[in-house]
C-alpha cells in the first residue's frame, strides 16, 4: 500500500529545511508519496495555516499523515501534538494551527526528545512522528492523551434577520477574498457588501465583464469575491479581517 | 507500471490549490509519479504556459499526462479538452493553452459535470479526467470528438533574404530573452539586433567576458540572447514582444 | 529497491527546467523517488548552494544521488564531475559547488558530450549522469579520476583564548544569521558580538521576549543569531561575510 504523508509548513522554498524533513520520512518509508500543501505561509501566519489545512485534507486518501509546522514557538513549552480524526492522522504543535481538525479526533501530546534540536522540530520531533503514524503506528502510542488542546476559532459569521455578517480569512495568490460566510447562508437575490462597495452575487468569474467585481461561491462553499482577469485585494484594499456583509439591498 | 503526470498551472505555491488537486490524483492512483512542470506563471498567462508546456512534454515518457490548468475563463462557456497527441495525453481548458500539442491529435471536449464547482475546475473537471486518462481509458471514451480547438500561435518569425526578423516568446528566470528564431536559420557569420544594439552569435555564455552580451542556439533549439552573469531582460529592456533581427551586418 | 535522487539548482520554480531535468530522471528510472532541496538559490551562487548540500545531504538513505547544478560556467572549459563519498553519490560542476563532500570522496570527470546542449548540462549532461549512478553504474565507469576538484572553502572560524571569531555563511528565509562557529566552540557563558551589538547566548527563539534577538546552537550545529518572530538580517544588517564574534564579556 503507498503511504501518503502531506507538508504545510513555513519553511518556504528557499532554504533546505523542507528537504531535511523529506530525508526523514524517505529513510523510513523509502516508496512515500509526498505532497507539499505549502511551505509559503508567512512565517508564523497560523491562521493561514489553519485555513489551508481546514480545506485540503480531506480529498486526501483515509490513512494519509498530515505534517503541519507552523511552529512559531518551538523550543519553548508548547506541547508537539499527533491527531487522529476520521482515518487522517495530523502532527503538528499545539499551538492552535491543528484547530480545524480536532472535533471528534483522539490527541496525544508527543513526548519531549532530549535529543532533538531546539529550534528545528520538523525535522527532529514532528517528521519521525508522521513516519511512525505512516507505519500504523496507533497515535495513542506515540504519547499521552490530552484533552484541551489548543484552539484558535476562525471568526464565526452571524445572521441577523437576512443580512449576514462576516470577514475576510484568506486572501489567495490572484487576490480573491475569502470570507467565512457560507454560501447557503446566502440568496442569489442577495449582494455582497465589502468595503463600501456594493458586489454582485453571481455563479463565476464569466458572468462579469474583465475588471468587475463579483461574488460567488467558491470551491470551498464560502462566499469569495474576487475581480475578473484582476485582484479584489487590491481593487478593495481587502485583506484578512476585512468585514463583509450580505443583504438584500 | 509506473504512471506518470505533470502539472502546469497558475495557481502558485502558497495557497493549497495545487496539492488539493493531487489529492484527487493520488486517491485514484496512490503510486503516480507527479511531477510539477511550473505553478508560478503569471495569471491567465496562456503565452507563458503554452510556451512551457511546449518545450517540456516531448522527454516525458510515453503514456504521461499532462494537465495544464491556465484557466481565467474557468465556469464560463469554454470548453474543457482531452487530446492524445504522440502517445502523450494532455488535459485542460480550450482557451489556446494546448496549441503547442494540436497538430494531428485527437481532441475530445469532456462533458460539463453539474456537480463539479464553477470555479475550480482544475480540481474538479481537469484532475478526474487526468487521473482516468492515467489509468488508460481512451481519450476517446471521455468526450465527443471536436475538430476545431481554440488556437493562439505564436507568432511566426519571416526571412527576407539573408535577414531573419522575429520577436521574444519568453524571458527566463535568469532573464535570458527567448525568441521564436530556430538557431538552424541563423549562420555563425551572423549578428543579433535587439533594442538598438548588436549582440554577437556565439555558442555559449562562456564565449564573452562576465557582463557581456551573447546570444546562441538555447536549449529548445531557438536563439537566445543573454548577459553572463547577468540578465538581458533588465539590460536591454527586453520583453515578450520585442523584435528581433538576425543579420549579415 | 526505491532509488532516491536529490536536485539542488539556481534554475527557479517559474520555468520548466527542473522539470524537463525530472523527465530524464523519470524516463530512465520511472519509480524514482524525487526530492527538490531548492531550486531558489540566487543565480550563481555557489556559496550558498555549498551550504544547503553541506548541511542536507547526509541524512538521506545510502545510495541517494545529489544532482547538483548552480552552474554559471555551463559551455564553458569547466568540467563535469560525478562524486562517491560514504555511499552516497554527487553530480555537478566543477566550480566548487561540491566542496563540501570532496573530503575521502572517489570524484571522476565525466566527459564531454558532442550531443549535448551548449547551455543546459543539467537536463543534457547532469541528469544522465545521475541516473546511472542510481541505476547502480560505478562511478568509476562514468569518467576518470581526478584529484584536484576544485575546492572553494567556506572561511574557518578562529580561536583566541577564549573569543572565537566567525562569520555570517547563510541567511534563512527566516532572516536568522547562520554563522560558521562550531556551537561546541561557544560556552554558556559567553555572549555573541555582531554588528556592534551583543547578544544572548541561550537555547531557542522561546527563551527572549518576542522581538528580542538571541542566538543559539542552530539546527546544523552551529552559533546563529535570530530574532524571535523577527528577522536578525532586517535588525542587524547582517548578511553573508558579516563578522560575528564569541566572547565572555
Amino acid at each position: 500500500m503507498t503511504l501518503v504523508i502531506t507538508l504545510l509548513t513555513d519553511f518556504g522554498i528557499s532554504d533546505s529545511y523542507v528537504a531535511e524533513m523529506k530525508a526523514v520520512l524517505i529513510s523510513a518509508i523509502p516508496t512515500v508519496q509526498l505532497v507539499d500543501v505549502s511551505h509559503d505561509v508567512s512565517p508564523g501566519d497560523i491562521h493561514a495555516a489553519q485555513y489551508l489545512l481546514g480545506r485540503s485534507w480531506r480529498p486526501f486518501p483515509a490513512g494519509t499523515v498530515h505534517l503541519v509546522v507552523v511552529d512559531p514557538g518551538v523550543g519553548t513549552g508548547r506541547r508537539a501534538l499527533a491527531v487522529e480524526r476520521d482515518s487522517h492522522f495530523f502532527v503538528g504543535p499545539d499551538n492552535g494551527v491543528l484547530t480545524p481538525i480536532l472535533d471528534r479526533a483522539t490527541v496525544v501530546a508527543l513526548p519531549p526528545d532530549p535529543g532533538a534540536s531546539r529550534t528545528f522540530h520538523g525535522r527532529d520531533i514532528f517528521a519521525p512522528a508522521a513516519a511512525r503514524l505512516a507505519q500504523g503506528t496507533p497515535v495513542t502510542s506515540l504519547g499521552l492523551p490530552i484533552v484541551h488542546p489548543l484552539r484558535i476559532t476562525i471568526p464565526e459569521p452571524s445572521q441577523n434577520g437576512k443580512t449576514v455578517a462576516g470577514v475576510v480569512i484568506y486572501v489567495d495568490r490572484f487576490g480573491t477574498l475569502v470570507t467565512n460566510i457560507p454560501a447557503a447562508w446566502a440568496r442569489p437575490s442577495q449582494k455582497v457588501h465589502v468595503g463600501g462597495v456594493v458586489v454582485p452575487l453571481l455563479q463565476t468569474f464569466g458572468d462579469v465583464a474583465t475588471g468587475a467585481l463579483v461574488a460567488f461561491s467558491g470551491s470551498d462553499r464560502t462566499i469569495e469575491i474576487a475581480v475578473r482577469d484582476g485582484s479584489a485585494a487590491e481593487r478593495l484594499k481587502g485583506k484578512v479581517g476585512t468585514q463583509v456583509r450580505v443583504a438584500e439591498v
